[in-house]
């Protein structure tokens, strides 16, 4: 099958050093096929766990990169839903079964045959992806999401996995009018999931370590803003929220902050830790308490996010880089000297 | 005001020897109330705590028991549900404020002023209830069950809280046909819960530790029943269960457990220990799955939970004993010696 030389970014090694410009190469289209100009590709957290081999699914050389953005190059012979020209996303994953109950449900993130992520994991035909850090991608249409006209293309690209990772909960414990929510930490994950929350009609409150970003979290929507030291900053607030959103990956002291929620109460993690995470029982039995962890969520979710993202203006705040500021940008991320997201101006790969 | 002299069961230490008989009052009937002669009361594990001094509600003397069927003896003049004759319970609170969002609601045991228990706990003019080891009780009438003719007296008794802790959660997340649940443990909560979740149409396995309880889970409705010793045991049953009942009192390996749970799978614990649990996140995170602890009901759902039970014969199975036998029973349930919970049969204090 002809192929396309596209240039890429890709790690060899698992210390940052080995960043280094390369030639890959992406599949001739297929009749349901989207080729795509990359314009931007945000950095996640998950990225860097894959370059360093934290997560289980790894393999080297990494083109990493699954917050992509850019422009429809050419189309599939089958192709309905897009065209030249169309301003496009893709997310954390590329296939899946199409066929099991999940993918029926629009729930592809849990395909009975495993999704195929838009990285570092084979394929259906054995493959190993090739992620956003890269020229251009060839992905199958249904995997393909619309950036609606009024949503900033750079800024939309965080969207894709840190945005559906904060609207996938908000939308599923039924966040509204009348919700009280509490966000804790501000950072990638934070500062959208307030956005959301806010223009989804809640009171949101964001729950710190420090004074410093509360002018910031007021600016994304926060009507609150509370720091939590020592118990008795827990116990003033018992009682007070329907959802507490943990966007931090550190282990908590889970008892006090079930200390905070009300009657029928969720909280819900999207930062997650590899340690046990320990509570008593009893810190949800009174209330009817609930806790739950989140991943991202499925395909027609996404495109509703962005939609939703696009007519409430939920924008990312970004820090644009170029390609060979990525290893620098690495680093930050691990030292949280970023403000909010970083995104790589892909017309820098040359 | 004039009150009743009733026969009554108290201890008045935390040693169960110091049981012992005494003659306590009644109140008066207000215009809302409904006198009861009990014919049944039932043994919960809860009774032991607070006599042992387990929980902190604690006051010495004691007459427990909050599981109460028995006979409408008299009613107030503004009583219009029940009549002299009728058959009724009594569960574990005999008031609240009426007034909160929770008890208009219908869950009065999230009554933001608290709800008054059966025994034990300050009512509202601040005397101290005095619960179902007893001859009679006077009860407001909203906090009064039917229970229905054709289901047995005795019992019924045991749904007043056995009963209505499994049916809460079974009903709160959906259980019915095409669920897959498992119950863990088949004591005095699971013998109950299997019989509910079949009877709402589920498919039901027994998670137990031995053989020797499989005949007897099948009887209740169980068509599963496992063994769970070790790894390798979870691992054989992984992605088994929409809904995890655990109605076992001991700290488990739940990351073990939560392998056993679908996608968006609940593990609900009813039974509680004061141990700290822990899970890693990643048990959840790849399932979307959620973590609950379940409380009793509210009166509307305990009503419901009465006729469901009436309609589909669920009934709990009972060793009935005579009211000097508690101390015993007190014992034995320790020893998990029960199949599956006491009644006393109130005619024996005399």
């Amino acid at each position: 099958m002809a192929t396309t030389k596209v240039k890429a970014l890709e790690a060899t090694g698992s210390a940052f050093a080995t960043f280094h410009h390369t030639v890959i190469e992406r599949r001739e289209l297929r009749a349901d096929d989207v080729a795509i100009d990359i314009k931007y590709c945000g950095i996640c957290h998950s990225d860097i766990a894959q370059v360093e081999g934290i997560d289980q699914v790894f393999h080297h050389p990494i083109v990493p990169g699954h917050e992509i953005t850019g422009i429809v190059s050419a189309v599939g012979s089958a192709v309905t839903k897009y065209q030249v020209g169309d301003r496009v996303g893709v997310g954390c994953f590329v296939d899946s079964c199409g066929k099991c109950k999940y993918c029926r449900a629009g729930q592809e993130q849990f395909c009975e045959k495993g999704f195929v992520s838009v990285f570092n994991t084979p394929d259906y035909q054995g493959q190993i992806t090739q992620g956003g850090y890269s020229q251009s991608l060839v992905v199958k249409e249904h995997f393909v999401l619309s950036i609606p006209d009024n949503l900033d293309l750079a800024a939309a690209s965080p969207l894709l996995c840190a945005g559906i990772t904060t609207y996938n909960p908000l939308k599923r414990y039924g966040v509204g009018p009348g919700s009280k929510v509490a966000v804790i930490g501000l950072g990638g994950l934070g500062h959208i999931a307030v956005q959301f929350a806010h223009q989804m009609g809640a009171e949101v409150t964001v729950l710190g370590h420090s004074v410093s970003k509360q002018a910031e979290a007021s600016k994304f929507g926060a009507t609150g803003y509370e720091i939590l030291r020592e118990a008795a900053d827990f116990d003033q607030l018992s009682n007070s929220y329907d959802f507490i959103l943990n966007t931090v990956a550190v282990p908590l002291d889970l008892d006090q902050y079930l200390k905070l929620l009300r009657v029928n109460g969720i909280f819900c993690f999207v930062g997650l830790t590899m340690d046990e995470q320990k509570f008593n029982l009893f810190s949800l039995f009174n209330k009817q308490g609930t806790l739950t962890v989140s991943n991202v969520g499925g395909i027609a979710l996404t495109q509703e996010m962005l939609d939703f993202a696009a007519a409430h203006q939920v924008l990312p705040q970004i820090e644009m880089i170029g390609i060979d500021d990525v290893p620098t940008a690495y680093q930050r991320i691990l030292a949280s000297d970023v403000h909010y997201r970083f995104v790589i101006d892909m017309s820098t790969l040359k």
